[in-house]
């Protein structure tokens, strides 16, 4: 199953077609949600503002958005939503902002608690459409129907999956609009994205050739343009491709066909949940001890990524015994992507994430408090398991 | 701009979930277009027809498309859906069963003559909705806007490209369903979409890193699992595996961002149009004729193409001198294709087709005639352009 039907509008001030494109998809009065103050500051809300007040489309304004974004914010657009008596609601920002949009779009429609559908207390049926104007290139929520939100009380932070119910009709993308991203979140960015296409890539499903090679493009791509975008935040091409490449890796196509991991991503939903560290960067200080362990466990395919994706050859494992060449490669792959990692500024563990002394026994505890007994899918993890990739994360 | 709504359903039996989609997307009473007796003779249509009857669809059927359709089977279809009152058109089979059914579906609520639509007379403002059931990998129209039919009068052959009014809303794929084409078929499938992935990379647009990667492993997916299927038509992985890059191949998504060429099956179309060859076979007599006339006219896409798809190695050329490497790379690229299309028992020029003594005279003509003075992107071909990669194809 493959559905993507999202609408993407790509390019140089794309952002001046949001209102026509809103109105396209039937908004009469949309609910425009953003982040901290970047988008004000830019002037980018007003041209959105002049572009739906030209499209004849109202809006009301609900800014505030803050990374793991949590509850709270929902609640208070729900209620802002009804009040205002939108139909439409219109994230501009990043992954953060979307995922609050996508929450409050379910809520408005449903009589109970919106963290209902969180916790699988209930399903959504229906939700306002959504249309989004890009920002950040990272959480890939332009092109899912997928929410992450923190319960602050208790410190939940929970995945939502729908099928097209919140998919975004359309996404504006500009890649001017990334030019001022600091260099911290532009490498946050492109950790998430790289893992989105990661934890799709670590399967035990066979003969997903097709699957394989895209998976295997998109990390290439963006393994090629990351260190222009580091070194010239202002290369227009290079900023498209990491933009493209981040709707590319959450898109689905990545997964079409087969199982799916996601095991790194719920170890690091219970960082950033307690130490509230941006969550790319939490990504960037847990892969590599979740692929070091998997040397061990379910090699495969950790020693496929080494030879695609980091390029490790035969003559670079020329020295090692006959036995130890495949291990050996595969090891090779994750020094090199540390490298990489490392080259664009981000942490390989929990120490250079800033977390010097975790709790280690409460990361377990939560793990599979929230996400059950066992953990994704590459290696089942049990909360042995768990705690011995956490401890090699250190 | 990138928008690919339809919706896949893949997978064994999934020819049984066709009445439930016809019927989610709005069908009353459906128009089943066919071609030869295949469908018919190995049950397919009795378990559409089944599935329509059990989700409450009414069916008209329209039998007898042939393989480079031509526009008199269109009005007759025309006439049947409105004798019928149909409100959905449901092609079973591949490219020409779907081409047909989209003109259809675009004729039927038109009051003019559907021609009008591909010479460019009128432009498609609304149309019939599609589903199809997809039987043979090759033209990927399940996921596309495009239709291409002849006119038998003057032997036109016109594609018809429409943004979304003719995209199928769903597309049913099972693998199984392609076990018995013949092996001639599949290699033609396979040269079809393998071409339609090389017409959007020989591209002038530059720094279209993930859209080349993404070209890059679909042909390299495609060279892994056509020996496959070839060596055993009922490898349901390596089926699956194929099937799916006719849809990635011409979804969209190898074009993203740059210029595409298209003079490749611009000229084919002459040659199938004239000769009534198949497609497929009349693009790999074509492209390596083409592939060689640009290694004096714009090598770059074509170097490229050889080492990342077809594997060429400095060390391939090593006896070349230095000045001459970077062309003996691409011209082995070339070489190395045509081994490749003739390990599928697939003709590489029209010696090969079946056609001993082509009127050039006539090809170029009426391309130029259909096509415009300029034909293609890469290069612009003009009639003594054309005509020497006519003759290079001999």
């Amino acid at each position: 199953m493959f559905h993507s039907p999202t609408e993407f509008v790509f390019g140089k001030q794309t952002e001046e077609k949001t209102g026509a494109m809103a109105a396209l998809y039937g908004a009469k009065k949309a609910l425009i949600v953003y982040g901290g103050g970047s988008a004000k500051r830019s002037g980018l809300l007003d041209r959105v503002e002049a572009s739906l007040k030209e499209a004849g489309v109202e809006y009301a304004e609900l800014g505030g958005v803050r990374p793991n974004p949590t509850d709270d914010k929902v609640y208070e657009g729900i209620k802002l939503a009804k009040e205002e008596g939108v139909d439409f609601v219109l994230p501009v920002g990043g992954g953060s902002t979307i995922d609050t949009a996508k929450a409050i779009a379910a809520g408005v429609k449903y009589d109970g608690d919106f963290w209902d559908f969180f916790c699988g207390k209930a399903v959504v049926k229906e939700a306002l459409p959504l249309g989004v104007v890009l920002t950040i290139p990272a959480a890939g929520s332009e092109a899912s129907g997928n929410s992450v939100i923190t319960k602050i009380d208790g410190l939940k932070k929970l995945s939502l999956r729908t099928h097209n119910e919140l998919r975004p009709k359309f996404a504006i993308m500009n890649p001017e609009l990334t030019f001022t991203l600091p260099p911290f979140q532009t490498a946050c960015g492109i950790a998430d994205m790289m893992v989105h296409v990661m934890e799709r890539y670590f399967s035990n499903t066979k003969n997903c050739e097709l699957t394989d090679r895209l998976c295997e493009a998109t990390l290439l791509s963006i393994i090629c343009e990351a260190p222009k975008v580091m070194a010239n935040p202002d290369d227009y091409d290079a900023r498209a491709n990491i933009m493209w490449c981040g709707t590319v890796a959450h898109n689905g196509q990545c997964g079409v066909g087969r199982e799916e991991d996601w095991a790194s991503h719920f170890l690091e939903h219970e960082v950033s949940a307690i130490y509230n560290v941006a969550h790319g960067a939490g990504l960037s200080a847990i892969v590599p001890a979740w692929m070091t362990w998997m040397l061990d466990h379910n090699i495969d395919k950790v020693e496929q990524f080494a030879r695609r994706v980091m390029g490790v050859t035969p003559s670079d494992v020329q020295g090692a015994a006959p036995g130890a060449k495949y291990k050996k490669v595969a090891a090779l792959g994750i020094e090199r992507l540390k490298e990489f990692w490392h080259s664009l500024g981000l942490p390989v563990n929990m120490t250079e994430l800033g977390i010097d002394n975790p709790d280690i026994d409460l990361l377990v505890k939560k793990l599979h408090e929230n996400k059950g007994e066992l953990v994704g899918k590459y290696v089942p993890l049990d909360c042995n398991m768990s705690r011995e990739i956490f401890e090699l994360a250190r």
